[in-house]
């Protein structure tokens, strides 16, 4: 494959090379990995800056209706809209978040959108790895917004903020004890909360809701990286359509303050150095997965199982072993 | 030190040389870890084997209560109990769940108790290595029952799990949502779950707790370790020194039938190969600990955060440096 080709059709917003670039990411085969990063590499000095934006919701709270309309809503505006999903659970699934496209059928047609599904791939580093990757080939693309969207498994949450700009929560209206369901760490990742289904009987249920969201969001520790007022909560209606180009005002708003500030530039730099640290982590622990290191590890593990070496011994062992 | 000598004393009960091994054992010199490592292979072959109970319960249980109380039971039918304690958030706090031991000042001075702070390490990785050699080495000194506590921080349950017998829930009565406060994954760990407090105006409060969680166990899936009616739930009064016998009765029940059925050495086995793959994977990211690798780190670091590289390259370069 001819990389500076590809990287140069990307940023001339080729869309058939970006599919490419982001099947070559998703590969796992070493040749593959190489070339890869060699893109990477080549559309780092690319200046293009969309804004990344992190968006979480368990199933039932209308996430890939919000998506659509909210999507639809930017694309109207002139602007361009990539879509992304971590899913680590997909691979079990056998399907991804949006790999059922007709679920945002609009969006997945206009012509300023680009909708990928989330890899199958067991491990959410794996995942975590590729989407990162993807973001910055859509960036490069000169998409002017990313969506990250996933759903709340294990540690898909804290893996989606660590790629974003912003990282928004989506809730559905619900009874008094519904703060109760959201984890606290999460609740603190937030920039922005929306309050979706905010219409027809569910729109009381809404109010109290947002108002018992505020109310939470006020009580937390002011952050360096907000503005007076921030984090907010917000009602929405991905459905009515209402209320979502307020959220996106409340974006570009927190976003250009961030901007002005140093914040936006600072928490980009740490994200890259947070990812560098999880790469080399992962990279030393692959090297436990070649046929060779996972066949002497089996071997050593039934002696272990067995009684017949303790567990630190048999690890120094396992270890030399790697070494040499 | 004289490794054989040590071990051969620890064997013989000998309460100092027992203290001084696990001072060992907790230590991180290189050498230490290395003469570590030989006192549990030189006692890998000894035969003792105690019942190793894990413990979790939050603060405001009354968990050393309970372990005082318990433990006085059993030291009054002439077994041995030893007390250990995970606990990774000691490194901060100064002192360490057990550090106080006038809470626990009958049984610290019975002769047939032995009871041991937890390590003050910041990783709880460490702190589970230490835990688990110290469990080993309190077992060669024909301890009939180690106690392993852990209040429930992070992922320290599923550590203590890792190297219990038996897992122990310990909780206070409380109102009808209390179920929401355990998680489910803690709950499907539990062989017993205990209701402490079950004395004076919390008795009928206890008695409803006790009653709603025998309720949410019977709903769990049947676990292949368990007889007929486990995982149970009873009420105990630490305080008032009841039901303390009837827990130890379900514990000696439940024992001696994964021992028959195979269950108990089979559940050993696997923890033995789950703790030698974490402490594989441990040591190789060590590697990244050494001065030499974490100044490398470093330098590239600072200009994966100036955007002078990507990630995915910086990591391969930093791997390449630790490889040579």
């Amino acid at each position: 494959m001819n990389i500076p080709d590809l990287a140069e059709k990307i940023v001339k917003q080729d869309r058939r090379a970006l599919a490419r670039a982001i099947t070559l990411i998703e590969s796992t085969k070493p040749e593959h990995r190489a070339q890869a990063a060699a893109l990477m590499e080549a559309l780092r000095r690319d200046d293009h800056q969309a804004v990344r934006i992190g968006l979480s919701g368990t199933p039932g709270v209308g996430k890939s209706t919000f998506i659509e309309s909210f999507g639809m809503m930017l694309t109207g505006q002139g602007l361009r809209v990539a879509v992304l999903a971590v899913d680590p659970s997909s691979a079990r699934s056998g399907g991804s978040i949006l790999g059922d496209k007709t679920r945002m059928e609009r969006l997945s047609r206009d012509p300023n959108a680009f909708i990928r599904p989330s890899p199958s791939q067991t491990h959410l580093g794996g995942v975590a790895r590729r989407t990162r990757e993807a973001v910055a080939v859509c960036e490069a693309a000169a998409f002017d917004a990313v969506l990250i969207e996933t759903v709340g498994v294990g540690q898909s949450e804290t893996v989606v903020a660590e790629m974003s700009d912003l990282f928004i929560l989506l809730l559905a209206p619900a009874g008094g004890d519904e703060l109760q369901g959201v984890k606290r760490g999460i609740m603190e990742m937030a920039d922005l909360i929306l309050i979706n289904k905010a219409d027809g009987d569910l729109k009381p249920a809404a109010t109290r809701t947002c108002s018992d969201y505020a109310g939470a969001l006020r009580l937390l520790r002011k952050r360096p990286q907000d503005p007076e007022g921030f984090p907010k909560a917000l009602m929405v209606s991905a459905v009515e359509e209402h209320g979502l180009d307020k959220a996106w005002e409340e974006m570009t708003a927190l976003t250009a303050w961030r901007r002005e500030n140093g914040h936006f530039a600072g928490r980009r730099a740490e994200q890259a150095r947070y990812w560098f640290e999880q790469e080399v982590r992962r990279g030393l622990l692959a090297r436990l997965e070649t046929p060779e290191a996972k066949a002497a590890m089996q071997e050593i593990a039934v002696k272990v199982a067995d009684g017949e070496i303790v567990p630190s011994l048999a690890a120094q062992e396992m270890l030399q072993q790697i070494k040499g």
